[in-house]
C-alpha cells in the first residue's frame, strides 16, 4: 500500500477499506506516515466524508491504537457520558454520584481542560484532599463497592487521535463531521466504554454552532456506536448562553452540591436528567427513559443521589465537609455584582465570551502549563428571559483581583450582555438522538 | 498572517489575495511553513480552484522565490517553448535552430529529463564534445552574434516551485490545473521569457489525458500569460502515440537533423512549423502564423535552418560531422527487427508504454542517479493509420543488451502495439489557443 494512492483514492470519493484504513492509522501512529501525507488526506476527508462504516474503520482503528482500558472487572455495563464542550457545564460533577445512586457504575476517566473553565478532574481538585490518581486495582474496587469513582487519564490512549487532533488544529480540517465523531468514539472506546451517552451542545459557547450540524454529527457518532457495538445515544442541547449559574470552577462544585440537595438551577438540573435517564436505559436499569428519570427524580428527592456524592468524596480522600460549608472553597478574595445599566429582560448571554471572562480571571487554562485559580469565576443570577431592574445584579465576579485591575473582564461581561424590551428563555434541548 | 487561516479561507471557496499568495510562498520557500500546512492548502486548492488572478499571483511568487534570469542584454523578444511532455518529442532541437534562422532569438535554458528518454540537454549531449555549461557571457553573446544557444539551467531558479512538487507529488495534488499551470508558468518566467509557446499534449503519452482538460489548462496558461505580461500562445497536440519516428537519444539527434534536411517524418515537422510560426509571430518577426510559416517553410528548403543547427553544434564544441555521418553516434550494438505478427492496418501505439520501452533499454532515467545509454532506443517503421503485412517490421531496437536479454522490452511492445483490420491516422494537433 502506498498513502499517496490512498489519498487519491479519497479525493476521488472512493470508499477506503477497513484494511486501507488500519493501516493509515497504524503508519501514522509509528510515524511512518508523515503529516504532510495524512493533512493532505484530512483535507480530502473534509470535501468527500467518509460513509458510516469508513468512520467506525477509523473510530476502531484510533481506539486501537495505544492501550484500551480493561473495565470487564467492573459489574454490569459500564457507560460513558461525553459533552463536546460548553460553557458552566458541571453536568459530570452532578451525573456520577446521581446514576450511580440507582446501580449505574460510573468508572469515569477524565481529562483536565484547556479553555473557559478547568476540566472535570479539575474541578474535583477544588475539594481538599480529592485524589484522581488512583490504581487501578483501587479504581475497580471502588466502583464495584461505590458504583462510582473518577480518575485521570492515564497511560496512552488513543495516540493516533492525539497526534491527528493536533495536526487538523493547524491544517483548518477541524470542522468535519466524520473526523469529529471519530476523534470522540475513540478515545470513548479506548477508555472502555460499554455504551455511550452523548451531549451533543450547539450555539455560541459550541463547537457546533447550529442545531442542523450538531443532528449530523449526533447522528453519525449514534450510527457508528452502534456499528461499533457500543450502543449510544445523544442530546442535542443548546448553549447560547451558559448551562446552569456558576462559571468557575469551585463554584461549580458548589453549585453541583446544590443541584444534589434539590435547589440548584432548573435547567442544569433538566440537563441531568435528560442524559442520566439515558445512561440508566443504557446500563439495562430501566425499559423506558420515563422509568428512569423517575428513578433519579426519587434518588434526588430521597438524598441517596448527595450521599452517594459524599460517599465518593470520602472515598477519594476529599474533604466532604465543604456539603455543609460551601464557603470552605468559596475563598476568592473579592465579590462584586455586575449591575444591569438598564432595566428590561435579558436577551443574551454570549456562552463563550463568558466563558473566555471566566478564564481571563483564572478559572481556565489558556495553554497546559498555566495553573487554575479554583476560586474565581462567575456566578449569574439572571438567565436569558429574565427581567431585570436597572442596578440589580446580572452577575457576581469571583475574584482575587480588586475591580480596578479587571476591568477588561467588566468591558467584556458588558458587551456580551444583552438587555432589551422582551425576550424568552430558549429552548433547553433541541432534540434526543436515538438512532 | 496565520497560515492556518489562509487555509481555511481557500477550504472555503474564498479568494486569497496577491500579499496572502506572496506571504505563503515566500515562508514557504524559507521553511517557515511546514510541508503539513502546505499540503492541506494544495488540496485545498484541488477542489475550490483558483481564479486566474490568484493563479497568476502564485505563478509570479513562485517565479521569484529564486534567482530570475536577466536576458535583457540579448537583442529582441525572447520567445521559450514549453512542452507538458511527451514521447518522442524532438522539437526542441528543430525549433531552436529553424526559429533563430529566420532571425528570433533563441535563448534555451533547458533540463535534462526524467523519464521515457533524456532530456534537450541530454539529447544535446548525444553530439560527441556539445558543452551545456557555458559561462552567462559566452551565452549572451551567443545568442546575440548567432541568435540561438542552449544551455543548462543553472542556479536557483524558481525553488518555491521544485519544492511544491516535490510535495504534491507524494500528496495526490498534481493533477490540478491551477497548480499545474502556476508551476510552468513560474518556471518559463524565471527564465527570463518575454513571451512563452506552449505545447500541451493530450492522450496516453501526455499528462493530460483527454482534450478537454488539456483545453482547460492551456487556456487558463494563456490567460495567465497575459495578466503576468508574457503573452503565451499554445498548441493542443496529440500523444496518443509518440511524435515522429525516433525514441531515443542519439535517435532523436538524428531525427532532428534529418527533419531540418527536409526529410524527416511528416508529423514532427507539422508539429515544428505549427509551434515555430508562433514563436515567430510572438518574437515580432511576422505580423501572422501564416506569414510566419512561410518564413520558416523557405529557412527549411534553402537549407539556412540547417547551417543555423551546424553554427550551434559548432559555436558550442560539438562534432558537426554527425551531420553528415549521423552512424557515428547510431552506436548500438544490437539493431533489429520487431515484425508484425500479422497483416492489417495499425490501430495502436500506445505513447507512454513505448516510452517506458525506451527507457527499460536505457534510453531513459528512472531516478536521478541513472546514467543514460544515448544510443539506445526505437525507431517506428509504421505509424497509426498506416497498413502492414505480417512479418514487416513495425519498428526497430537499438539494444545494448542481446534479444535474448530484452524479452521484457518485446513483450511490453507487442502488448502496447495493436493491429487492426482499419484505423485512421489521428489527427496531430487538437487546436490552437490564443485567448
Amino acid at each position: 500500500m502506498r498513502m499517496v494512492d490512498l489519498i487519491a483514492k479519497k479525493r476521488d470519493g472512493k470508499i477506503l477499506s477497513k484494511e486501507e484504513i488500519k493501516w493509515i492509522i497504524d503508519e501514522y501512529t509509528n510515524n511512518r506516515i508523515p503529516d504532510y501525507q495524512m493533512s493532505a488526506l484530512t483535507m480530502a476527508i473534509f470535501y468527500q466524508d467518509m460513509t458510516d462504516q469508513e468512520i467506525t474503520d477509523l473510530t476502531l482503528a484510533m481506539a486501537h491504537s495505544g492501550e484500551v482500558v480493561d473495565l470487564s472487572s467492573i459489574e454490569g455495563i459500564k457507560v460513558d457520558k461525553h459533552s463536546t464542550g460548553g460553557v458552566g457545564d458541571t453536568t459530570t460533577l452532578i451525573l456520577a454520584p446521581l446514576v450511580a445512586s440507582v446501580g449505574v457504575p460510573v468508572a469515569k476517566m477524565s481529562g483536565r481542560g484547556l479553555g473557559y473553565t478547568g476540566g472535570t478532574l479539575d474541578k474535583l481538585e477544588a475539594i481538599p484532599g480529592f485524589k484522581i490518581e488512583l490504581t487501578e486495582e483501587t479504581f475497580i474496587r471502588l466502583v464495584n463497592e461505590s458504583k462510582v469513582a473518577v480518575i485521570g487519564q492515564s497511560g496512552n490512549l488513543a495516540p493516533a487521535d492525539k497526534k491527528l487532533y493536533a495536526l487538523r488544529d493547524v491544517t483548518a480540517t477541524v470542522d468535519s463531521i466524520p473526523l469529529i465523531a471519530s476523534s470522540i468514539m475513540s478515545k470513548k472506546i479506548a477508555a472502555g466504554a460499554d455504551a455511550i451517552v452523548l451531549d451533543v451542545t450547539t450555539g455560541d459557547g459550541a463547537f457546533m454552532k447550529n442545531i442542523e450540524d450538531a443532528k449530523r454529527l449526533a447522528k453519525t457518532m449514534v450510527r457508528i456506536g452502534r456499528l461499533a457495538n457500543r450502543q449510544t445515544m445523544a442530546v442535542i442541547s443548546d448553549m447560547s448562553q451558559p448551562l446552569g449559574e456558576a462559571i468557575g470552577n469551585s463554584l461549580e462544585v458548589v453549585e453541583a452540591i446544590e443541584t444534589l440537595q434539590g435547589k440548584g438551577p432548573a435547567d442544569l438540573l433538566e440537563m441531568c436528567y435528560a442524559l442520566g435517564s439515558q445512561m440508566v436505559v443504557l446500563a439495562n436499569k430501566a425499559k423506558t427513559v420515563e422509568q428512569a428519570r423517575l428513578m433519579l427524580e426519587e434518588a434526588l428527592s430521597s438524598g441517596k443521589a448527595l450521599a452517594k456524592f459524599r460517599e465518593m468524596i470520602q472515598n477519594q480522600g476529599g474533604d466532604d465537609s465543604v456539603i455543609d460549608h460551601p464557603e470552605k472553597i468559596l475563598t476568592a478574595k473579592y465579590v462584586f455584582d455586575l449591575p444591569a445599566k438598564q432595566s428590561g429582560v435579558i436577551t443574551k448571554l454570549v456562552a463563550n465570551e463568558l466563558g473566555i471572562a471566566a478564564m481571563m480571571l483564572g478559572a481556565g487554562r489558556k495553554t497546559k502549563e498555566d495553573a487554575i485559580d479554583f476560586a474565581v469565576g462567575l456566578k449569574l443570577c439572571k438567565k436569558v428571559g429574565q427581567s431585570i431592574e436597572a442596578g440589580e445584579p446580572i452577575l457576581t465576579i469571583h475574584s482575587n483581583q480588586p475591580k480596578e485591575e479587571i476591568q477588561e473582564v467588566i468591558d467584556l461581561l458588558y458587551k456580551n450582555i444583552e438587555i432589551g424590551e422582551d425576550g424568552a428563555e430558549p429552548p433547553l434541548i433541541h432534540a434526543i438522538i436515538t438512532e
